[in-house]
């Protein structure tokens, strides 16, 4: 293991009982100071530093990434087709390689970490560059391995990340995600400037909603209580809160040794419905729109088979799903667009309740390292 | 739930104490059969029907589907991309239409259905016509919506599958998606005729390695009895065989209400290593060859942390294994090409004697339906 710049002894945890806690609480912070990089406040412009690749004209994107990050990419994948409508691939570094993934001429490619050292991430920056795609790279640690070797890189401000379990380093790569999305819609003449500029105001509304959030603390300390009685937990979400559903089952798991999945909610009746009953909680993440109802459709079955049902939603979804949820966490209504930044922060503040409750070592989960040096 | 053609009132199952079982025996026979229809065993050619999109020429396909068939359609990805370099798309079909994806003007498409009439399909299918592309299917019933409403339609020989979770339509899918590979390569030109001669030559000794693999039983049985003691279960592969590590998952789910859950052996580092313990069984899917080495240093550091490494493989992996590994199968060793055909039986099989073990309805899992046909 490799130490980065930051040495994590000379940075104090302050009142908090965990440095995990601690970072959660920085998200707001976090997020105002990563898209004030990129998005101006005053005039709702994203302002994007010259790339390795031109957006406007790029044929094809390789996103890849491990863990938390690789969710992160997901994220960014959803929003750049959309806005973008780049085709973007989407890769765990470690498999990159053993697809012989046919790269486009001329293509680009996005890599996504925090420390800018992970072994399998620098193993495919290297693939994709001997495949004459141009790198950048979404890191935390400028001067780290990822951030030079790239063609070029995009900083997170996270500060230094002291516990194993990824959090606010984690919202900010989807915050700056986020405005790739949009700067990539702009440049390549997908978005209009007035829909632009509603996506970059709802972005600056991303970290008071995130405060807003972490108010509700209590009441998900109150579901953790539950889900810590748990063995196995499914987290469901569809379109770009399908990665964050996973991401929720990956902090469950890493930090409690709960059995957690994520899944794409259509596809539970695909399978994993079979593993439904009245000893496994069904968190789902599902605000209020144009994918609320098929997935409350697919609560109603959970729930009809005896699943205990949880949800993280929005005013009027709550009001839909109260009738047969055992918990509603009512989230603040925003645009779809920030809805994955803002659903992640729930779901790690759930984890960290339910690592609490049932006494593992939170900063430093059994078998895992900060940063993965090794392949 | 509409009736398929073939009615399951109307098939016996012989000598077989279960559906599941005597399907599982039909391996042979449905591979081989589903092989002769593409590929002529005495040139050792692969012919292709005339197709609705000129596998030369298409500049992208997406390939969708739900479950088995959707990992299926992920290892026929692996295949196409690594022989006849077209870049491909893979998403759970519920999924897809949520991506909004920028299609490709002229793309095709390939959706894999056992029954032809799954919904979330069904759906991906309308999209993709109605974003210009043209869909081709791979299904087993031939007068089923699906093959009615593609643009053209490929049919599996696997007979009907009574038994909810799919086996040998599964297997059936897989060896059709290999001749398409193959067939594409060749009108691609990335693909030389003596190479494709060889892995056409390897697949047509695929049927008579099933049933060697079939042979191996009371072998399988005997990790079974293990497995079934575990309330989790890990599935570790890489390259091709990572879908059929999923696949062994979502059989030992549905079937025996075990929380199995597939990983690119990869990843298991950035998160899910959390999770091991000595309840925790790791299966891994790692027969020798350039990518082994990776896996079995990934399933030492698991089997350091305590966990029980059990493994499919062959005679050379084997021997690499054994000395900390609890279980090894040694299933014959074959051309790279043919493993995710073959260890989709072995893991199968597994399941099936776990799911008898625990004494769960193998034929009719709790909650789910053969043919699902709502969304």
């Amino acid at each position: 293991i490799r130490l980065t710049s930051v040495s994590g002894a000379a940075v104090g945890k302050g009142n908090f009982r965990h440095f995990m806690e601690k970072e959660l609480h920085e998200h707001p912070a976090v997020l105002g100071d990563t898209l004030q990089q990129y998005l101006d406040p005053a005039t709702r412009a994203v302002a994007l530093p010259p790339l390795p690749f031109d957006p406007a004209t790029v044929p094809r994107l390789t996103m890849s990434a491990c863990g938390s990050a690789f969710l992160a990419a997901q994220v960014g994948r959803y929003w750049i087709e959309q806005l973008a409508r780049i085709p973007v691939d989407a890769d765990v570094a470690s498999e990159l390689r053993y697809r012989e993934p046919p790269l486009a001429e001329g293509g680009g490619a996005i890599l996504v970490s925090q420390s800018g050292e992970t072994a399998d991430t620098m193993a495919a920056l290297r693939l994709l560059q001997q495949g004459g795609q141009k790198v950048l790279s979404v890191v935390n640690v400028p001067e780290s391995s990822m951030a030079r070797e790239s063609d070029g890189a995009l900083l997170t401000v996270a500060g230094p990340e002291i516990g194993v379990a990824s959090t606010k380093a984690f919202t900010a790569q989807l915050a700056l995600l986020a405005c790739l999305a949009i700067g990539f819609g702009r440049a390549r003449g997908t978005l209009d400037e007035a829909t632009a500029r509603l996506l970059a105001s709802t972005l600056t509304e991303v970290p008071g909603h995130a405060a807003l959030i972490l108010e509700k603390d209590a009441e998900i300390r109150a579901m953790a209580a539950e889900v810590a009685k748990a063995r196995d937990v499914l987290f469901l979400g569809r379109g770009a809160l399908m990665p964050i559903a996973m991401e929720g089952a990956l902090k469950l798991k890493e930090l409690s040794y709960i059995h957690a999945e994520g899944y794409p909610a259509g596809e539970m009746k695909h399978g994993p419905i079979a593993l439904i009953d009245t000893a496994v909680p069904v968190i789902a993440l599902c605000p209020s729109g144009p994918l609320f109802e098929k997935t409350a459709s697919n609560l109603q079955e959970a729930a009809a088979r005896g699943g205990r049902i949880m949800a993280f939603t929005d005013a009027v979804g709550a009001k839909a799903l109260r009738g047969f949820a055992e918990r509603v966490i009512e989230l603040p209504t925003v645009h779809p667009f920030a809805a994955p930044i803002l659903h992640a922060i729930p779901v790690q503040v759930l984890a960290y309740h339910v690592a609490v409750l049932k006494g593992t070592d939170v900063d430093q989960p059994r078998n895992l390292a900060k940063s993965v040096t090794v392949e």
